[in-house]
């Protein structure tokens, strides 16, 4: 059966200090589980900016829809978020449900539309019942605080066995300025360009455009370079809001401005490691691996053989037998359909070189490579010998427990 | 744990007839497995044409380098076949393996290298010891006969639960022509031009680049059709063998010979069948499942949201699951990459329409539906609603069976 929880859970749960300028409150409103929390209702004090990436997917959710729509505004002033049913591929009647979503946030906030941001995680197709929203959003306004913060991670969960938080803090002139996030997701994992769901809060004060421009490449190198099952979900959001109310820190308006390299890369640290916990909350995930491959003829190339290697059944079903199976690891290289010499390929396990000029290694001992194999935490490291090219990815194995989880999701 | 015969194995075996100009024989090499065959060589009598296809991975076995270098001559006398060893990423001691097993065939049939075609499968980066041919060339030779094929197909078998043969005949002025032709594959299966090992042979007279011509299309909708895993193997092989022997049947030797299109048509017949065989052992299967797309904008599109559909792993546990999760068909076509309209799709399993312009058909029975999906072949298609593209794939479905199969498949 599915774990209850994860063995690759953190430890312990980060302490997220308070973002000035954002309050939450979660509820439930019986979207589809029983006696839990299933809504999250943020809001931000006026003058949050906000950025954000949305899915590719040419099938998404109508609230994938509504976000499209109100982010060119730049402008936050509430967030609802959902589990249990993802509003997704429900027509006219998903149309409906975010707009009849937004005026409830609306009256309950006291807000404009589009400032509203909506995000739906759940079953797809199933029409989303918006009045259910009715009967709590106001209650919630009336109970807004600033955390604890993995109230508000718990209440976006679906399949998620933990909830998944990260911050960071970055001082400008003795000024601290604070980025807290929050994600969910566990299958239907291979980002295209965003995430399943992810938003995250900070105080600093930056211009929409400017945090739009920083974070594309943020996603890149996180929720882009994820994947647990190669298959890209309709809903995927990552939204960051800006409530410029960090104290003595003054407003970022260029691009150039020399505070953003660090903000730059403490935002980056939160995505990578809420991306991280989303693979290591794979479904039926019992292995948590990392793909690493160096020497393409670019980086888009070895990124794209990394993923080959990642999203692989076989690949991934050797892990979870312990097998050090690297013979499936050249397949999957093989297969990428990106420039490979099988003759120059190299393939180590952590330190452990298997493979190097195109065949197993002279002093290869099966021995050390299936004792790597046992741990939790791998690495899989191929050079392609061509170019400068490297990539990272982080996956999880293919266990019974993710065939489990995904026969019977629905019932 | 792995069935020991899939679900899915047909009920029967046709019989086989001999096809003039073709003797062969198997025999225990001892590769890897204990107590059955894992030998094949076939012989061909002078004049016999050869064509095929080979994997487009970038990553191929020794044996499929071997058979490149030798296809264009187009001429054949002998095929020898192993399973249980894949002669994949063995670097030079692969090459040194090729040429010495060439030798040892070329000696026991007497021919020359350059007509002698080699396939192996089995596990990648194990070298491959070709002493042991060695041992057993000369005897088969020595014992070669015109059947029964059912022995041919069960020694190329690894993970397969039942050995794969079809045949077709077709008459041309009364004389008869005999296409008979085996396969096997179970996993990593995802054939990018070729399929993991298919032979086929004819007694047809035809000259060898109009078969070359003949077979490249009919691939493309036989075993480039089908997909087990997504995982594109380092040894796919289809190889055609054309004896000319049968008897009162003038030569084809002009591409627009009209005696073509009832020999493509049979030949394309038992490469289908071939395929199909191969979808019905996949490894785990336990349903077996048509997914065909219409109205794309192109054929081509079409067959990457088929693919895209056949390959999700959240789809293929669904349908593992017994579940009419229409909601994941909506998310591999958003996923897929090709142009598609969120809100004029429509999807049908079998005859029961369960969505239609982008939400859950109006009169969606979820009893009707659930009981459909109990069927052991199953029928998913969608209505793309942009063009006239079609395609069709087939696929199984993913199981605890798979899990089992691939974590301990070396050990």
């Amino acid at each position: 059966m599915a774990a209850l929880l994860s063995p690759l859970a953190p430890k312990s749960y980060p302490e997220l200090p308070a973002v000035a300028g954002v309050r939450f409150a979660t509820a439930e409103a019986g979207i589809k589980y029983k006696g839990r929390t299933d809504v999250l209702l943020a809001t931000f004090d006026p003058g949050t900016a906000v950025a954000g990436v949305l899915t590719r997917s040419l099938c998404p959710s109508a609230a994938v829809d509504f976000c499209r729509a109100n982010l060119p505004g730049g402008s936050a002033r509430a967030l609802l978020v959902n589990s249990g049913n993802a509003n997704a591929f429900t027509g006219v009647r998903g149309k409906a449900a975010v707009s009849m979503s937004a005026d409830i946030v609306a009256h309950a906030v006291g807000c404009a539309e589009g400032e509203i941001f909506l995000a739906s995680t759940g079953v797809i197709g199933e029409p989303l019942d918006a009045q259910k929203f009715a009967g709590v959003s106001a209650e919630m306004a009336g109970r807004l605080k600033d955390g604890p913060w993995l109230d508000a991670a718990k209440a976006i969960m679906t399949t998620d066995t933990f909830p998944k938080v990260a911050t960071a803090t970055v001082e400008f002139h003795g000024h601290k300025v604070v980025i807290s996030g929050i994600a969910k997701g566990s299958g239907m994992i291979a980002p295209d360009m965003a995430t399943m769901l992810s938003f995250v809060f900070t105080d600093m004060p930056i211009a929409a455009p400017i945090l739009q421009g920083l974070l594309q490449p943020l996603i890149a190198k996180s929720f882009n370079a994820v994947t647990v099952d190669s298959d890209t979900s309709t809903s995927d959001t990552c939204l960051v809001f800006a409530t410029g109310k960090a104290e003595g820190v003054a407003p970022v308006t260029e691009a150039n401005d020399p505070r953003l390299e660090a903000f730059a890369q403490a935002l980056g640290d939160v995505l990578h490691e809420l991306a991280l916990l989303v693979v290591r909350d794979g479904e039926g995930a019992t292995k948590f691996v990392t793909v690493t491959v160096e020497g393409a003829t670019s980086d888009r190339s070895a990124f794209r053989i990394a993923q080959s290697i990642a999203n692989s059944p076989l690949v991934k079903t050797a892990i979870a037998g312990e097998d050090a199976n690297w013979g499936r690891v050249v397949m999957a290289v093989g297969k990428a359909g990106e420039p490979a010499d099988r003759d120059r390929l190299s393939i180590a396990f952590g330190d452990i070189t298997v493979a190097e000029n195109g065949e197993r290694a002279g002093n290869y001992s099966e021995a050390d490579a299936s004792a790597y194999m046992k741990q939790q935490e791998l690495e899989i490291r191929v050079g392609i010998g061509l170019g400068d090219g490297a990539a990272t990815v982080y996956t999880c194995d293919l266990t019974h427990g993710y065939i489990d989880i995904n026969g019977s999701y629905r019932s």
